[in-house]
């Protein structure tokens, strides 16, 4: 039979708990706003009490602690969200409830979800992009995400400049990083309206795509991923995908001929589990965890 | 009784093969200048026929094809290098000499040899950049080489210009490339002269950290390594080190607070097997190989 799995997306507007099994059936689901976490865990654990899951996975908003042996392993690090800094998240869920879990980024979860059940199935390194509020990458490797010494955070790295761009950006770190540069709130600010309503507007686009595709290139150059996926509310502009295998095929300028890359329309590709992506991904953290691979 | 183990590094001058041990012994060792394959090959093989090697490892000159299983595993790939595009290396070595091997990239092949015996001995995730006639990254997750569709090419990142550089760039792919403005031949072309020959003109360094940190930092943001080990030519301007740690915690801003990044002496770090990194690490891929990982 299969192991009841439970899975808990932390978002900085809304959070997802759902219960189901490795298989990707999603039998229960709940959502609440997110508010300071003496309000917000209870209602996670309330909810999740009488499912009898087996094992808990958490997608979390970063910056969080995924390194297993730290002291904070499993715990949200310094961060702007009411009352979230240091709070021990994954062990105070899984104490309540009694069950093993694991916990990662809310990008590389859904990177794990893609490889799992989505538009990355199998590939041997899958990069996953997401571009919205912030810009964001997952990383795995074989299934396994990747982490290092925190854990990707490739929307921060630094952008050439489109040469009709004035806009200072909105990184608070870095200013012009290209999160800075092209995350849904710099496009706002930028052009003065969000970007669903400048759907018709190309310069708007292309100079998204000059940005989004130097951090294709970069983490091309940097970790040759056998498959792109991306996503986020920004990347629902589809037009934004021909432009931007246009511009990487271009930056990239033939240096890195593989089989993948020989077409780009099947390299660099949308999610397919938009939505469903931390709860997906949180059943695989959930199944990993029984397994024994974290915590 | 420790198995014998045989090391060959190519590079563009010239080959080394080196017989040893996994304790990092050498035995014995010579080194030839590279020619076609036709001259260079038979005379590996001829080195290594009587001493009754295990086993072959080769760091060798990219581009070379090192994913498992493809049609043509263990070739150079198309390269402008005089015979050597397509030729199947380490099928032709191993065959001749009826041993099992394996190969990897020259700067893949270093970053395993630092993780082994050298200054990243057993950093989680290692991050080699060697900066010479080219500038390569290496990686290394858990003492395993990274290759995706192909292999780490981190030089060949865009640039954000040094606002006192008009110099246009080396690389015939990409122009101003982070290879193209601050490998050793575009020191030369910029300044008029060797590196070696500008040790005492600051300005020249201020420039060339600036490249080499905008590097470190997409790597840094891309799969957060525990350690960068940096080598090659131009890093001997011991000058560099301080300049580049001080521009990486610049750009990083404090993005990246962990244990890892708090002491940048420690992090950031000279190779401590110049000259030796190829065979070494050549003997940890023999290794490998005798332990079933490939070929």
């Amino acid at each position: 039979m299969e192991k009841i799995l439970g899975a808990i997306e932390t978002g900085g507007t809304k959070i997802i708990c759902a219960v189901g099994d490795i298989t990707g059936r999603i039998s229960d689901r709940m959502q609440f706003p997110t508010e300071r976490p003496e309000r917000s865990v209870p209602k996670m654990i309330e909810f999740f009490e009488d499912k009898g899951v087996d094992a808990i996975g958490i997608g979390a908003f970063g910056p969080i602690d995924v390194i297993k042996g730290s002291e904070g392993y499993g715990s949200i690090r310094k961060c702007e969200r009411d009352g979230w800094s240091f709070y021990p998240l994954l062990s105070t869920v899984c104490d309540a409830l009694g069950v093993p879990g694991d916990m990662d980024t809310d990008v590389n979860t859904a990177c794990l979800a893609e490889y799992t059940y989505g538009a990355g199935k199998g590939a041997e390194i899958l990069l996953y992009v997401t571009v919205g509020t912030g810009i964001g990458i997952g990383i795995t490797i074989d299934g396994k995400p990747v982490h290092g010494m925190m854990h990707p955070e490739g929307g921060h790295v630094g952008a050439i400049r489109h040469p009709d761009d004035r806009f200072k950006g909105t990184c608070p770190f870095h200013g012009d990083c290209i999160e800075g540069l092209a995350c849904g709130p710099a496009i706002k600010e930028r052009w003065g309206m969000p970007g669903a309503e400048l759907a018709d507007r190309e310069e708007v686009w292309d100079m998204e795509a000059h940005y989004l595709a130097q951090l294709v290139r970069n983490c091309m150059m940097t970790i040759a991923p056998n498959r792109i996926v991306m996503g986020g509310g920004v990347m629902q502009q589809a037009c934004l995908f021909p432009k931007i295998r246009r511009s990487v095929a271009e930056q990239v300028n033939g240096y890195m001929d593989c089989p993948e890359t020989m077409d780009m329309d099947s390299y660099i590709v949308p999610s397919v589990l938009e939505g469903n992506q931390g709860v997906l991904g949180g059943f695989v953290l959930a199944d990993n965890a029984l397994k024994g691979g974290r915590r």
